[in-house]
């Protein structure tokens, strides 16, 4: 979970904070309020707080709907307490959705209005700009594009399910894939290395390791066939996509585009589509809360 | 092709017709327009004409991108060959998404902010409503929900793909691949009565016919594991279900609903959701287009 505050005419984000709420002599909620009281600006004005978080928030009313790992968390009027406590306006959402806000705002995606943001890190995660407003849903819990089935009865899903996108193409799917073909008798130079990062993977893979690049070509012909599947769904105009193992660079990219291409039911999905990466770094998502807040001034 | 000229105050579709746009005599545009001649009313005002067609258009600048059963229509302006015959306002779409439209005004997705609506029928086509508003993308080719890959390197579909839902839960891939299997000696009681429609396979179902009903759970099987898709993508508060093969009862409900409780990652998905059949008949597309008309009207 992070959070910033906002501050001034701009309302650039002042303080980023990631804040790990555990602690022995306070409660979460009281942890996550002395941390965003030490970000606070010593002059002037906060105009508001951005929070993002990993799980469900429901962000229209700000209510955390499940932290898996902050017990306690439950249906949580988040928004409301940070109200009450600080006396400013507070936006909160699941940072997924929020980095999509982010980067369309801010980043790679200014200027598009129909835009797919796409991360694909330790999960996949998504956000969709759709004629110019945040995919939400009824409950705010849309946009889940990394748990879409692309391998019925497939690997196990951090979800739960088999078979997601995010089960065969987030950074620990693709080690667990390398892992298991080197337990299989697959030659690697990652052999000796074992336990894999995603990292390793990747750095191996542009040292020219075989069964490195098969895994990320795998990885990234799924996600081609995933984003044609969200081409035909969404008809975008842009495909924005981030996450550290995005960066594995042409060995993931070029199998990915490849797979998009074959996989478009027509051409004309692809007519004035742009495929580009993200603009901003680790702090997207508070740059989506950012937004957010702007929004919630000027309402 | 279908079309409908509306009239009154209530702008109630006053005369429907199926085009078939061929003739000998006359270019495809001569009878369409026509065929809309013979419908107009002899009597009050004619408020605005609604098209709708199975490919793609563009129904932000009503042009007809592609169809391909009508020769030289390619990137027709549609819409404004006919308000320049008719000096009417004129909405085209593309019917299922027309057809969505039509639920969510005057069907069974009245009230819901987040509808998804989908016809299983020859082929399966779909639109969705994001925030009371119709998802159209880009060039207005958004939802097409019968075109994600359900099973990879599956069976040909009819857009030239491989694996696609329609490829499997499609009223003419059902009836393949109860064809294969009889081809492959499995009993059914249709083997007499090959070639075969969805409707024989249907109500061999409803008799007991052990093949067709495998037929069948397997279709729904697939279409609910896609519904969980889209109720992660889209987080909806009603599923519309329209068609032909929709009308098959239980045997392809029950399946289908019990592959979206055990495929959607989170119960949170189902709560308040309300999965309905589509309440409109044949004519479900042109009430579609009566509505984008009264828009047109009213803005």
């Amino acid at each position: 979970m992070r959070a910033a505050c906002f501050q001034g005419e701009a309302l650039a984000p002042l303080a980023l904070n990631r804040l790990t709420t555990q602690g022995e002599d306070e409660t979460p909620l009281e942890r996550l309020i002395r941390l965003i009281e030490q970000t606070w600006p010593k002059q002037g004005q906060v105009a508001g707080i951005g929070v993002t978080a990993p799980g469900p928030i429901n962000p229209y009313e700000g209510i955390v709907i499940d932290a898996p790992n902050i017990p306690g968390w439950e249906n949580l009027p988040l928004r409301q307490l940070l109200e009450d406590h600080f006396h400013v306006r507070v936006a909160a959402g699941n940072d997924a959705n929020l980095a999509a806000l982010g980067e369309w705002r801010f980043g790679a995606g200014q200027g598009f209005h129909h835009m797919i943001y796409l991360t694909i890190s330790t999960g996949i995660g998504g956000g969709v700009i759709v004629n110019d407003q945040l995919l939400l849903g009824s409950q705010g819990l849309a946009a889940e594009l990394g748990h879409i089935t692309v391998v019925p009865d497939g690997p196990l899903c951090g979800c739960g399910q088999r078979g997601h996108l995010e089960a065969i193409a987030s950074g620990p799917s693709i080690v667990r894939w390398v892992e298991e073909e080197i337990n299989n008798g697959v030659p690697s130079r990652l052999a000796e290395k074992m336990p894999l990062t995603a990292k390793d993977v990747s750095e191996a893979a542009q040292q020219g390791d075989t069964l490195s690049q098969a895994a990320l070509a795998r990885a990234g012909t799924f996600i081609g066939v995933a984003i044609a599947d969200y081409l035909h769904i969404f008809n975008p105009s842009a495909v924005i996509i981030g996450g550290g193992v995005s960066q594995s660079g042409p060995v993931l990219m070029k199998p990915l585009r490849t797979a998009l291409r074959e996989h478009v039911m027509s051409p004309k999905f692809l007519d004035h589509l742009t495929i580009a990466p993200a603009a901003l770094g680790d702090s997207v998502g508070l740059m989506g809360a950012l937004a957010l807040v702007r929004d919630l001034a000027a309402s």
